[in-house]
């Protein structure tokens, strides 16, 4: 079957490697879309990064580079491995792409992403989204019912926006500020619309903000040029600030904005993934008593993710800006983020075309 | 009557000034002993920094410099106003010391200390506990039955330790680190001891070490210059780190010590005030997805930390390091604690000494 491997840092071949084994216990999908993330480019310009680089096995998958990529994936179940009875031959899934250890409980109310040497599936081995079958543990398999399944490869984004709006611990009724409107804070922001919260997005591309304005996810959309966020999202909160705040920029003066528009104990979840240590505004956190919380990827976040989508609460479609085959993987794909990212939110791969 | 009152940086005179009035609703206190604060000292040095400055009244005491100082104090009841008659003439008290807005709600479960303007007795007005006499509303004298009145003026920074344990959700049975032992670390770590945690704490001070095991607040005391001090606390802890941390220091490599030595999905609260913003270690607090959580002050902490002491489970005795009189509050008390901070915990004053 044909699949994206990623060898080296902009090294990633489109080539023939064998089909997956079923086993006990897993699961055989043929893929039929899976998007590109963020952290797919970061791999192919400074990786290796999540991936083990050749010859430095992954702890848990024994896997290194070449690797299958892509960990935003949908598909069809074509074969049930042995003692898997839960689940039909030609029902539309989604993967929820973790390498975890197996001695890891990932029952209800377990943080199963925080366990020692997690990784990814379409990066620290086991296959990948960016192939044209892939076979997975049946723990990791979530039905989508008749989510379209373009629509469903965006559900692995979106289940980290559900898991972000879950560590905020905000609730309907109450008022969030979204720093950063690209793809995962465009996500976070429909989770958040869809939870019944009123949303403030700040955001200094103008095809981001357009997009943000199309899909109705933000009540109000602020620019930072035209003038102060905090202040306006203090007006716009009767002098107060906003419940909760979202940090989905990498930009350090986004931090101190979330800082100084959220409530005095309001939390700020950090959605964003740092290259280096920013300078933070600790003395307001200390004499607002702010919570700043991290996030990381999802933990049983996916079923309740799949039924805001399944019940039409989020419509997926217009976040996903292109349409390609998998040869095209780097050149319109990678590369195409890299160039014009503003221009896009998800492009995603059908790896059989 | 004598006060200690602050006119301007590295200007505090010890005068005579008029009585306080007793009003309806509020209550007259014979100061026996007041501490000095950190922040007495930053108000010497680099003030009037919460003290609102000569001809800048503060917006809800409406007083400025030159104010009394002094808001870690306890005294006896001497007269109560018309309409108090739940306390009683001789009873020992401590006095909660802050200037909050009328209209804030001070009931249980609210967050009063974060309110517009809070300001503090002692340094925003209402005179202070560096005097003989004071004049409180009923709302902020709290009762400590049989307590001795000099330990009892270590109730204030007893309770901004107390708020700090509840800031972190921290239960009995877990396990915690304190960055630094000075007097709010030690104060920190005796309530977390008290509270049922195993508690390990971070300190350079020959000195503050030896006081963190006389007083056997901490199970482990840890020296950053013997070897790396999130290390240590990982094989203490079972290869896991802390349930919660406690940063009491404002040195930068102190909370980055904080944030490798708690566990995945632990809590730190911050109690020290920043001058700055410090770089912070975003990238492990998004990975691990730390709280990060501020701390000011006290809401409703007063009566659980007065039945820590009142029923034994904290003696604070040995952290009354000196005691003297009103004369004495520059040379024997501000300027002891800038030149030999290390030696002492709290220096207590005697008004009418
Ligand atoms: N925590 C997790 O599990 C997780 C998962 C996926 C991605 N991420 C991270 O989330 C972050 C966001 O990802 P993305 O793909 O949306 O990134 P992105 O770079 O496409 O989006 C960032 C957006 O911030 C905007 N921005 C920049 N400066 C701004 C300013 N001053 N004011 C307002 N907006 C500003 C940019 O215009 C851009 O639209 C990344 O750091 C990514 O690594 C985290
Ligand atoms: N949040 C609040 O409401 C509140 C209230 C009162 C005080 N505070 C703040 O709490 C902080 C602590 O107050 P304090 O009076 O105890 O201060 P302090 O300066 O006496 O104590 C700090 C301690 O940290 C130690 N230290 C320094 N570098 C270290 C290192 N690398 N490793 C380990 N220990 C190290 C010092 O030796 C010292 O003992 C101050 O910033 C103060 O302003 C906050």
């Amino acid at each position: 079957m044909r699949a994206a491997r990623f060898y080296d840092r902009k090294d990633i071949r489109v080539e023939d490697i064998p089909e997956p084994e079923l086993k006990p216990g897993t699961v055989a999908i043929d893929v039929a879309w899976c998007g590109i993330c963020g952290s797919d480019l970061h791999e192919y310009l400074e990786g290796p990064l999540f991936i083990p680089a050749a010859g430095h096995p992954h702890p848990i998958s024994g896997e290194s580079a070449p690797v299958v990529m892509g960990h935003e994936f949908s598909g069809t179940i074509t074969a049930l491995g042995e003692g898997v009875d839960d689940l039909e031959v030609g029902q539309s899934v989604v993967v929820e792409p973790y390498i975890i250890g197996g001695d890891v409980d990932t029952g209800p109310g377990q943080s199963y992403q925080l366990s020692k040497d997690m990784n990814f599936i379409g990066l620290g081995g086991r296959g990948g989204g960016l192939s044209e079958k892939i076979v997975v543990e049946r723990r990791w398999v979530h039905p989508v019912g008749d989510i379209p399944l373009d629509e469903a490869a965006l559900i692995e984004p979106l289940s980290v926006a559900h898991h972000a709006f879950v560590r905020s611990g905000a609730a309907a009724g109450q008022t969030a500020l979204v720093g950063g409107a690209g793809p995962i804070g465009l996500l976070t922001a429909a989770i958040l619309k869809a939870e019944g919260l009123t949303v403030y997005v700040s955001e200094l591309s103008e095809a981001r903000k357009e997009k943000a304005r199309s899909t109705g996810v933000a009540d109000e959309i602020l620019d930072p040029r035209d003038g102060d966020v905090a202040e306006r999202v203090r007006e716009l909160t009767g002098d107060t600030g906003t419940d909760v705040a979202f940090e989905c920029s990498s930009v350090p003066v986004v931090l101190d904005t979330l800082i100084a528009a959220v409530r005095p104990g309001g939390v700020i979840v950090n959605v964003s993934i740092w290259g280096h240590k920013p300078e933070v505004d600790l003395p307001s956190i200390v004499l607002k008593e702010i919570d700043l919380r991290g996030t990381i990827g999802y933990s049983n976040d996916h079923p309740a993710t799949i039924e805001l989508v399944r019940s039409g609460k989020i419509d997926l479609k217009p976040f996903i800006t292109s349409r390609i085959g998998l040869d095209e993987v780097v050149s319109g794909g990678i590369e195409q983020l890299i160039n014009n990212n503003e221009q896009h939110v998800k492009i995603i791969v059908n790896p059989r075309a």
